[in-house]
């Protein structure tokens, strides 16, 4: 079924034509994740899945701000857990968060990514839980493009749905 | 049950504190909308809340990018529509897309919002989705607070599973 699912989720987001890459560079295929967030049944299938690789003791869920929203809603209504959002910067009024949600002190948390190429914004979302009290459990990928390996030479648990060649 | 669910958004959201608002002046209290987008129960009580607004034939949600994300995934999942989220911005590079999610050419889309106090975020992504090739079929929020008269004053169809006061 991983496999399956991996194809699925190629298969939606996988579109052709003339792209110019975030690189400059420019492709005849681009992967937009978002298509594969924004099918209900796929959105589900996938948060199942997520929902699978979770540790026992997990408490919280979280995701950066951005597509993984839409992920993590649906792993949170898979697994009735609550969930968290780590903004890129802290709001500028109000409760001047840069977590949105509830964040009990030491929650045991699982952040959850759409596709990670680089790692950096899963980073840079964990240090901020960190910083926030929670402990990071698990970094849970739909897709690892290359990211994966980075976060686990930074020290954290990661698991992925599927793995695809990193951009060139 | 209507109004239940309202009191459940109030109470879950308002914060006591000192809180300064992006109008600059300061207020005891805070409303802050992630806190009922957060937790499961209570975000697919919602859901299906806006689901039951959702007149017949509507063929795609949609959502401004951000909190509403959160939402307009779970009523996705509730009703197995497909959704679409309107970025602030063009993506700068890729799809260079505005609307992320697949629009097809004259969809009937219910466009949803969680929190709206003057209707300019609602009333832009509405218009976006136009551009797209959308019509907007209804705009539905989860709390007017004050912006559902300026969009009905705009022409769009606007429904709300409850009314708080407008802000000060």
């Amino acid at each position: 079924m991983g496999d399956d699912l991996a194809q699925r989720m190629i298969d939606a987001s996988e579109l052709h034509g003339d792209f110019e890459l975030s690189s400059g560079a420019r492709s005849s295929v681009y992967f937009d994740k978002f298509r594969f967030l924004t099918k209900p049944d796929l959105l589900r299938d996938v948060a199942r899945a997520v929902a699978v690789k979770l540790p026992g003791g997990v408490e919280l869920l979280a995701a950066p701000e951005g597509a993984a929203m839409l992920l993590v809603a649906a792993v949170a209504l898979e697994t009735g857990l609550p969930l968290a959002v780590v903004r890129k910067q802290p709001k500028e009024y109000g409760t001047r968060a840069q977590v949105e949600g509830e964040v009990p002190a030491g929650a045991e948390v699982a952040l959850i990514e759409d596709v990670s190429t680089t790692g950096h914004q899963v980073r840079r979302a964990a240090e901020i839980l960190s910083e926030a009290g929670a402990k990071i459990r698990i970094i849970v990928l739909a897709i690892d493009r290359g990211g994966a390996n980075h976060l686990r030479e930074a020290g954290y648990e990661v698991d992925a749905l599927a793995v695809i060649e990193p951009r060139a």
